[in-house]
């Protein structure tokens, strides 16, 4: 699947490039967004790209061992009550997807209780939840591997399932902590450069997060050029996944909306497992926590929206989506100066 | 109408801070997105206000008699070649209200060529076209009346026909000249601080753009106390009408979305006119002139959407509808920690 990664089209973004220049509008009038289409016309090969509809939400779901460490105020066991209330359709993510026409899929990569099967819910459960990263690696390499396999199926089988956009999403109590160790392990900022106050944690906790990102850093001294191994040492299950499901929508050449820190950190994987992966990728949005930030400079995406939302589940990258669309649609729909009978300047 | 226009409802907006605290997420999570969702619940004196959908843009047309100044390279006639592009769904506004389910009605205030009636037009001629600023006012205090009623019933008609969220829209060419005049003479601001390059337009040509709003707004010294004697000396009929537009919204007590330098110019107008009226108003983004920056501020609104877009047309503000309308529909549909059986922190 790596392999079949491979550079945005030239001649395809030429074209899209040259199109723009004819629509009538001024010359860079739509700013980011004609940047954006022209990036997805390369993806997608052809100009004018398909309009990247409908688009289909994953939420992976895990558990972290480092919990045990008081990194937030939060149950551990919430994470399983939060994929049923996605099953049910009242988290934000729901009402967000509704609001856009997209697809709400939850998988449970690693959610500690038992989860069993059910409508909407795929059953990937890797292990029950990380180690404590700080005692130990949080995973072995073969539970890396079968994570990233398992977010790549999901992306599969959405696009076989018809999804033209793939949206991250996640659920973990505790899994800011990991994201910020992944951040820093893979760009070589500071903890405390990427480490966020999460759900809004106060200032002792925050002091002990920090310092639990640290040290698990210089217990395992990850190295970045082994991406497998830097998530087994300090990442998720769902981290793991959703790198997975990056390389797999990349792969099938469809644009993958990312959400917030989560996301970032695990494109982070993506990009070191395949460079090429990051023309897939599109930032939804600009998390509030400050990880988010470093990686994608890291990564040299700019964001589409920026407005402090820090929940997770998909919900920043979700609100996106019209706009991904509509930049494609741009394309498809507006007249030229010459069709339109319009004068140029 | 301006009499009907009141403030934001306390004990609605309580009641929607009360709900953000009880549904399943962090609280303040959703950053930016609650306290809008709070102010829409003052402005429509209910919790959960309506979920603003469907939107409707209105696209107001007019010339300016400025055009002779030479501050734009592009010829007049555009304005209303634009107006059949909008009519004929050709362009960039109408695909991305397609993109969002919004509908799009062009309204001729002020256009010089004859456009006659047709399906999706609405014929408000109140003159063709502004007389030239530097050698006189731009209008009479009567024309800009008419234009303030004409905006105003565009509103109330599309308020009555369903739309739940207006949006602006404009279409002039030169018509950033008076939009960075207006902005100056309600903020204060410098002509060079307020002027930006409009469509792209070369150094020489934004040096004679910068001295033409300057010999306007010395030649008038228009009073901000006056806002119809502003709009009359250094306004435009787009100008004029989007301000009654926005007052129309408010008075129904239905969000009114800016979009770019021209709405957010009126919307300096509209909130001299009625204080109140800014509880009505949502930036829908931020433009890239910096006029639009120095308005937003002197108004207090945060953008919602900052990507660069220069266009007009109401492009910028059409995008934001569906986090506007995401934004309510949290209020609406998302589960509480009881009623899902979350556990808190």
């Amino acid at each position: 699947m790596i392999d079949s990664i491979s550079p945005l089209d030239g001649p395809a973004m030429e074209a899209a490039r040259s199109l723009h220049a004819r629509l009538t509008k001024p010359a860079g009038s739509l700013g980011a967004l004609e940047e954006l289409s022209i990036r997805l016309a390369g993806l997608a090969g052809q100009c004018p790209p398909p309009i990247p509809e409908p688009a289909a939400v994953a939420v992976f779901a895990g558990d972290h061992g480092v919990h045990a460490q008081g990194v937030t105020p939060w149950p551990q066991e919430v994470t399983g009550q939060m994929v049923a209330n996605f099953l049910a359709g009242g988290a934000v993510v729901n009402a967000f997807a509704r609001q856009v026409g997209a697809s709400v899929t939850v998988v449970d990569v690693g959610v500690l209780e038992d989860l069993g099967e059910g409508p909407g819910l795929v059953a990937a459960k890797v292990r029950a939840g990380t180690r404590d990263m700080t005692a130990e690696p949080a995973l072995t390499r073969d539970e890396v591997s079968a994570a990233l396999e398992a977010g790549a199926r999901v992306a599969f089988t959405l696009v076989d399932e018809g999804a033209r956009a793939l949206v991250t999403g996640d659920m973990g109590i505790a899994n800011t902590t990991p994201a910020a160790a992944l951040i820093a392990a893979f760009t070589g900022a500071d903890a405390a450069a990427v480490t966020g106050r999460g759900t809004g944690i106060d200032d002792d906790r925050y002091a002990r997060k920090v310092a639990v990102v640290r040290a698990a850093l210089e217990a395992h001294a990850p190295d970045p050029a082994d991406p497998v191994g830097v998530l087994a040492a300090v990442g998720g299950l769902e981290h793991a996944a959703i790198a997975g499901f990056i390389l797999g929508g990349a792969s099938r050449r469809v644009p993958v909306i990312l959400d917030g820190v989560i996301a970032v950190s695990a494109a982070l994987a993506a990009a070191a497992l395949a460079r090429d992966a990051v023309g897939a990728m599109v930032a939804g949005h600009r998390s509030a926590e400050p990880g988010a930030t470093v990686a994608l400079a890291h990564l040299g995406l700019e964001p589409l929206i920026d407005l402090g939302l820090r929940l997770g589940e998909g919900t920043g990258a979700v609100l996106a989506v019209p706009i991904v669309a509509g930049s494609v649609r741009v394309l498809h729909e507006v007249a030229t100066f010459d069709s339109a009978g319009v004068s140029e300047k």
